[in-house]
């Protein structure tokens, strides 16, 4: 090699190999990437050819550069390509998947992917935990007792072909390279990089065999997005990759400065959905969003002709017990207690319960939702990071939300805690974190706008 | 740890511990560090409590937000104090160093140290070795047979004691954080960052004991910094830092767009050099830096009162042959075979050897020194990567340079070659590096500018 270097008068001429540097200062510069480029980064980040440290740096200049549409696709797509995906062409019925930018009690995929079994698409839904002060939909269905999240492949396919519905974690096989990258940018300072996120989201969808895909993006103080520009860059954002990969997608704009529903907490939100999935009534905003979102479900994959016509289905469908059915199947499939779901008075009950109430008189005109959840996590009920054990029994309940008028002295929430606290310092710092106003405000508007 | 932080109701409030990740993201975030949080990184860096790839995320946040004047300062005593720091009180006479950013040809160290150490001031010179495309000073010196640039502590004190002067590679122990972020920054598209950059210079010039630092900041085709404005920047940030760092410190801009002397590479360099020194005469670039530069240390350290009086001084002592004898005293004193500079013939000779001649008559108007200086390291006598061994045998000997009027077949360098090349195709290689023009254009002045 040296003799050949050395005898080529214009090593410049020659064909290029990659260089992990160079790709890094041509993102560093602003330059569009190729997908060789992008793919090389990738496959070097799983056999070791790339070292973290690079692409640490790589993640950072992304961050201030950003990727176009292209360069975003081909990252997504090196990442699917990392790992296995699953072919569910065999099973009929349109699959569907819904994913949520994340929130304080969004407890929807838990009512809306039976919701959608019964409505008649297929629903192979790969969720995640709670990280930050977001919970996580398998921190949710792990507070039923049994209850899997990891089941094989085979399994997985199984449930889908008997039930029509099923909510899995992600497997070792799914992007992997994802797993790795998004630890290490939880860890680098470079979460918070639209097409980092997208690639992120996006490459565990497309794994997961959905055709169609309804993004939830919440908005608002307990929102990683806390604008509604923010919101809506993020959703162009995800259709336009989601598009350019061959996955049908739109996005609906939800309220996010409040908690959905009333209940924050993995059992109590448990709880709060399985409620609604009996009776079929239950905090408004919560039951909105859900038949909002299957209706748009329905709609993507041709079941319905319209979003109207979807919402009818959805409500039926949610008010006759066919969606409390496939509920009730879909967690006998992944092993979880019946009798629980049956007789919620078995999900963990905290030690210690406590009711904080209104300092004055007023209205509710603010709530400080990501420190709302903040505390949860603070109180052990939510993760500071992946290794920790979540306690499924603490929460809050509210009894008042955003708009509500309160007297001095009136419980606001129910707080479910652990043994051993400062119980009268926690409740000022929960105070705190709510503004309550001689004055009436509007209440933000519960669903924003749809993107497709 | 975990009841603590459960009854405690506003982790906020408590005493904030350093996470590295929240560190890059406020840097990230264009916020100003502290010096704790710095020194946090630096410490981390060594200990592992801080990882590389945490760092080089850290460095392209750097790289994109830059650093404050006290944020630079407080980076490069972090990394100044990894290590041990040289103390030479207690030798008599002022501690005065130069440093070069780098170029083609510049093989000014090798003369200044004798002759400032003829003029009377003490020079621990802590000098690199080749990277990119420029030349190293300890590349140049190790062309004589012997010669250790690896002194221990206690024999660099002794040389400068009983010579006046020597020049050493950075050991182990010098700011071995930087030594460790130098080469995370080679591989993470990190190096061109003026905070860093002064960081790393500074740190070891700190560390070496001088008291006073004259700085050759280069510009033109040769260098790193390709515009005069640029080049200012690194020598105001250097300035400004050295000094807040209690280093006496001045800049001196110096042009590149040309080799320095008519040799480039290791051996014919160090042989131009001691023809200088043996007989105070030779390329006149060469010679005027070098007086310059010798000039600024000697009025830096007291020794003159003006730069003026520093070059009369730093002349004589050249021509009388003290710096000469200095040279030897220290080539001897660092273990070089003295047989050899006192007879150049007995230098490494290259295999082969061409004269390259001007394809057209004209004036030579302008040279793609870094051009020049790429050919050097492809043909083994630089380096690619650090590990690399160079042939100190290569390089160019210049017959003409800018401004000079040339006839078509009139040699304009004599190449000093390896085995087994196409001698043909390097050299249209090496003419399309030059420009031969109708019009005689002005050559570019040597000296710019001198800043403090």
């Amino acid at each position: 090699m040296t003799a050949k270097t050395a005898s080529d008068p214009s090593p410049k001429k020659t064909v290029p190999q990659f260089h992990p540097a160079v790709i890094i200062q041509r993102k560093r510069d602003g330059e569009v990437l190729t997908d060789a480029e992008i793919r090389f980064l990738i496959a070097g980040l799983l056999d070791g050819s790339v070292a973290d440290y690079q692409l640490s740096a790589f993640l950072m200049a992304v961050y201030f550069k950003g990727m176009t549409p292209e360069e975003t696709v081909s990252f997504t797509r090196a990442m699917l390509e990392s790992g296995e995906r699953y072919d569910f062409s065999d099973i009929p019925g349109a699959k569907v998947d819904k994913h949520s930018t994340g929130g304080i009690g969004d407890k929807v995929s838990m009512i809306l992917a039976p919701l959608a079994a019964a409505c008649g698409v297929v629903v192979p839904m790969m969720a995640g935990r709670g990280l930050g002060h977001t919970g996580g939909t398998l921190d949710k269905l792990e507070s039923i007792p049994g209850f899997s999240v990891k089941l094989p492949p085979e399994k997985f396919r199984a449930a889908l072909k008997s039930v029509g519905c099923a909510i899995i974690g992600q497997t070792e096989m799914t992007a992997p390279a994802d797993r790795k990258l998004y630890a290490l940018r939880d860890v680098t300072g470079t979460i918070e990089s639209l097409p980092l996120i997208c690639g992120s989201i996006l490459s565990k969808k497309l794994a997961e065999g959905a055709e169609a895909l309804v993004l939830d993006v919440k908005v608002g103080s307990g929102a990683f997005m806390k604008s509604k520009d923010q919101a809506k860059k993020l959703a162009r954002a995800l259709i336009t990759v989601a598009k350019k990969s061959g996955l049908k997608c739109r996005a609906v704009l939800t309220n996010m400065d409040q908690p959905l529903g009333n209940a924050v907490g993995n059992a109590i939100e448990m709880i709060e959905c399985i409620e609604m999935l009996k009776t079929g009534s239950g905090p408004t905003d919560l039951k909105e969003v859900t038949i909002q979102l299957t209706a748009q479900m329905l709609e993507a994959a041709g079941k319905v002709r319209t979003v109207a016509e979807g919402r009818k289905l959805a409500t039926e469908k949610l008010m006759d017990g066919s969606a409390w059915k496939k509920f009730q199947q879909m967690v006998e499939f992944q092993g979880g207690t019946l009798r629980v779901i049956h007789d919620t008075s078995l999900f963990a009950k905290a030690p210690k319960k406590a009711e904080w109430k209104a300092a004055r008189r007023g209205y509710i005109t603010k709530m400080d939702c990501e420190e709302i959840g903040r505390m949860i996590v603070d109180l052990g009920g939510g993760r500071k990071k992946t290794s920790d054990v979540v306690d499924s029994a603490i929460g809050f309940y509210f009894h008042k939300k955003l708009g509500a008028k309160v007297a001095a002295g009136e419980p606001i929430v129910t707080a479910y805690l652990p043994d051993g606290l400062d119980i009268p310092a926690w409740e000022r710092r929960f105070l705190s974190a709510l503004t309550i106003s001689p004055q009436r405000k509007p209440v933000p508007k519960l669903i924003l706008e749809t993107l497709s």
